[in-house]
């Protein structure tokens, strides 16, 4: 079904399509996004991962030192605040702050230190900085990430999306055993939802992706698998190799640490699961007892 | 106790302060701050208050309706992206995207449109505006909040925290009722806590505030009041009059509506229930337990 077709009986279901490209959620529809997350929660359980929760903020300047800021210039979104002294403020305040075509006025602004996060792992990395793990450390974390696209579609394409994500830190075969037994327990999770959805090959979308030697890497040697939907990637697998470990200073056992994480974008979820089993709740299923029986099936 | 103090008991519970004045939960303190939520979720229960979820963004043009911008040019946080021709993305990646003080070296952005929401509650009003109503609406939302100060404190003030929102929108007297009824309740749930938090009456931290007319308004006839713990504003009741009504043409049998909320700062109330019971989790209330005797009591 197309999103155009989609939007009104969704919003029966608590889905309210905004002007901007996001989304507002109440009743059913809300309750089918928190069940998503307590389904992937179910799949972290088998790890033990232990769950944090970060502010949406990372500081600019450890996300540089992953060369993040010259890979994708294009996605960031920077928080910035007016300069507070007085005179600037009247300047903005004098004048129409809003104009008429919605823009702000911005006067003089602080120069900004921070970004909006694009992906919910990034700051464990750099939270457990300086890590020195004799045992491989998993973790789970949600958070709102955001990434500006050229254009939005609700649900499948926003500037500001909810990501789960589970994470492993430790020697290059727990990583890559921790990312091929969660990817099986996905795998068994959209077999017994009866959702069509299966891997492939990805590369992230870098600027000037030929010029980037991290995007050549990714096509040599693979590191990212999407999950897809119709089209729309739903999940994704990624093999960090030690480019966070090495960053960051978190060894195992004496070594840079390897590090994978498994993502899951909750909207794109909601609308693969509404595309496929309609927009009544009647139809939908029980997404949480799913994953609770893949995750014991890929035990 | 003083934060400093504080700082390395609560990291044992699972709090990290962040050098910018923002914390990483985990552990007790995560589960502490989740049943925070549950509990004010407890006490919009016997309004059989309708949860949404919205987006971090509003958009520029309502908020300004409102004059928001003029009232607190000083609060505000924009977020802001790259113009994305490939000229300015080269010219951004061409030099040091940060510069060696942590600061980023923004070229030429993309006017914003929107800001970050200040407050959980303004969405509702957006959302529902143009709403006839035959009976007084009762909703509840969370969202993370955005507010720049000149200075932050680790759960204390933060530039970016959660808010759980309680909202009345209908006749004058509904909200009222609303209002002094959820006070009741929030006064029953400190009582049952044993935490001791008194209501002050409050203003808003207006810019300018000596010559911004809803300032005194606010001076001459109270609509605000804190519930203050050690210096500290944990929670708020707030009558807005027709403010939004007239604003966003929210009308209850014919009239514009009137709208009151009950604000809760999440990141607050962990400070002041492991400021007084404590940073060891065996001493913690169980807040979600209280909460609900608190809504039997009140209603």
């Amino acid at each position: 079904m197309t999103g155009a077709a989609l939007a009104p009986a969704l919003a029966r279901a608590g889905v309210t399509w905004r002007d901007d490209g996001q989304v507002i959620l109440t009743g059913p529809a809300l309750a089918l996004a928190d069940a998503c997350d307590r389904a992937f929660l179910a799949l972290a359980a088998p790890w033990g991962a232990v769950e944090e929760r970060h502010p949406p903020f990372v500081a600019a300047a450890p996300l540089d030192r992953l060369d993040y800021f010259r890979s994708f210039p294009h996605l960031a979104t920077f928080p910035v605040c007016l300069d507070d002294d007085d005179a600037n403020l009247d300047a903005f305040t004098g004048t129409d702050p809003v104009r008429g075509d919605g823009t702000v006025g911005l006067t003089r602004t602080r120069p900004a230190r921070e970004v909006l996060t694009p992906a919910a792992c990034y700051q464990l990395y750099i939270h457990h900085a300086g890590a020195r793990l004799d045992a491989p450390r998993y973790l789970t974390v949600r958070n709102t990430c955001f990434r500006r696209e050229r254009e939005y579609r609700p649900l499948r394409r926003q500037w500001a999306f909810q990501m789960r994500e589970i994470v492993a830190i430790g020697a290059r075969d727990e990583v890559r055993a921790f990312l091929d037994r969660t990817r099986a327990m996905v795998d068994a999770l959209v077999a017994g939802l009866g959702l069509p959805a299966a891997w492939e090959l990805a590369t992230d979308p870098f600027f000037r992706p030929t010029e980037n030697a991290r995007y050549l890497l990714q096509r040599v040697s693979p590191t990212k698998h999407e999950l897809v939907y119709d089209g729309l990637a739903i999940g994704s697998v990624n093999l960090h190799h030690d480019h966070f470990g090495a960053t960051f200073d978190l060894e195992r056992d004496g070594r840079p640490a390897t590090s994978g994480c498994v993502a899951f974008g909750l909207e794109r979820w909601l609308y693969a699961l509404t595309d496929r089993f309609g927009a009544d709740p009647a139809g939908w299923p029980d997404i949480e007892a799913a994953a609770r029986a893949a995750a014991a099936e890929a035990a």
